[in-house]
């Protein structure tokens, strides 16, 4: 895998445990709130794995977060 | 596919084929850009298939848009 890739999941998944812990959830909730199993959400934190559009907007629910909130971060894309 | 996952691809497929139009890119150009195909590019603008969280970063990069921005739309998670 790319090591930009990397870097950006690293960088979501940072943000998702900001966003989780702001929200004083544990992966437990937010697991049982929506369709991503909590070992699956623990490895996106850690931004060990790529993960679909369709979890992105899972996760979004179940943080009661707007999906484009989860994607305002510098990517450094260019 | 859950329906309401197939309504999502929907729309997110024609906000980025309105972005897409609105840069005076076409499909050949985006891909090009990013090492997303034409043919995926066409599928995912129809709302076709789910597709990855890096493939959404590629397509931001190949349109010139932030990221959250193409997830800049009412998804109705609740």
């Amino acid at each position: 895998m790319k090591k930009l890739d990397s870097k950006r999941q690293i960088l979501f998944g940072k943000n998702l445990l900001r966003i989780r812990n702001e929200k004083g959830l544990s992966q437990d909730e937010v697991a049982a709130r929506c369709r991503v199993t909590k070992g699956s959400l623990s490895v996106i934190e850690n931004g060990g794995r790529n993960f679909s559009f369709t979890t992105l907007l899972a996760l979004a629910k179940a943080l009661e977060v707007q999906p484009k909130e989860l994607l305002d971060l510098d990517f450094d894309l260019n």
